[in-house]
């Protein structure tokens, strides 16, 4: 992945990374990058938690993915940390190129070097296709995932 | 649910706690409360952590019911928190009494309480049984959930 960078999320990443999460068959409906106040907030928030990164893939100074990680201490497993992705995002114009298989083995690397015991992650029943693509990357999925708006 | 109290974990209850994630068909290869310091170290982290609740339902004294909430700040939704759901247990002789239900109604809203747009937790798909009842508590399994080892 020559032309990539992979790095922690800076304030002035936030615009890409809503249009991101805006331009995806599910979040359209449910982000909009025209205000980007309650993002900046949100941002602030991740960017203080040190159980939270979120980070950018970066080419040409511009952001072109993104994940956030997330670090849950529990009880379970012997008292197992536990890496947790959500938001995976890859700009439109650079999928298909390896990029987010790159984006999540860093996730998973960054896991272990937390001394997670293990990541998880869900994604919404209709994306087949990255059903496969995690399974790939040696994701089991055994577990339903269950969600109730407020 | 006269009977029942929910509170916030505490040092001593951490041996209870353990023994309901051992006495479980997935816990009991996973879990082992002969040796609670590696438990007693990640209730310290849990407990440290802002973003973690750790509840214990407790019936004379004794706790007879857990689970974890996780609150997690991230950008999708327009910058929502959610709420996440881990490690739920009952004792075994305090099941089908609706305890189960009263403790997850308590971490819905507790989870509205602290401004969560949305509450997810996942369930191993091997347990039919409780998926029923997240669903009859208003949950949507619109999601498949994936775990890597590491």
């Amino acid at each position: 992945m020559p032309d990539y960078s992979i790095r922690r999320a800076r304030r002035e990443d936030i615009g890409p990374i809503v249009r991101m999460l805006a331009d995806d068959q599910l979040g359209a409906t449910r982000d909009d990058p025209a205000d980007l106040e309650p993002y900046l907030l949100a941002f602030d928030e991740i960017d203080a938690d040190p159980h939270q990164l979120l980070v950018v893939v970066v080419s040409e100074d511009e952001p072109v993915g993104t994940l956030q990680l997330t670090i849950i201490p529990g009880l379970a497993r012997r008292g197992a940390l536990r890496g947790q992705i959500e938001a995976v995002r890859i700009h439109a114009d650079h999928r298909g190129s390896g990029l987010g298989a790159e984006l999540i083995r860093w996730a998973i690397e960054e896991s272990r070097r937390r001394g997670c015991a293990l990541v998880q992650l869900t994604s919404d029943t209709s994306r087949t296709g990255v059903h496969r693509f995690y399974e790939r990357l040696g994701f089991v999925p055994s577990h339903t995932g269950f969600k109730l708006k407020l």
